[in-house]
């Protein structure tokens, strides 16, 4: 497979993990909305570092266990973001 | 669905998101090598603002455009780092 071969099936999985990353974020909205009604903190350390372990436990690589967990520190903040009341 | 529940579902997306994030991950090795034996430039800038526009084009919500491009800087910057020789 040459380059443009590679970023093409790149392409096919970033359109997958939009999707997936979109209704994860559904599912935070949804749970921002259950904390609201029970006053409940947005900011959850340990729910945060269940997600950390899980996700850097389930990592197959190449990317390294740090890796995996520098993506899901970006992606737990925009997660948070969503959960502020606008 | 109570939080516990959603907190189920975040899991299984999770499991989907590593799957997929290691899958481009892999990809982007074999980029890489083929960058490594043709001498060519390991950050080529285009490409990553077309990987950009592709995933803000597609983003569904309820994430925001800048939202889904800050998560994928991050994607970005681990696979650069996996491509530099070790």
């Amino acid at each position: 497979m040459e380059i443009a071969d590679w970023r093409k099936k790149i392409d096919e999985l970033d359109e997958q993990l939009v999707t997936l990353l979109s209704e994860r974020a559904a599912a935070a909205v949804a749970i921002g909305q259950l904390k609201a009604k029970s006053s409940s903190p947005i900011y959850e350390p340990k729910r945060e570092q269940a997600v950390f372990e899980h996700v850097r436990r389930i990592n197959p690589g190449p990317l390294s266990d740090a890796q995996v967990q520098d993506v899901y520190e970006r992606v737990m903040d925009v997660m948070r973001a969503l959960q502020r009341p606008q």
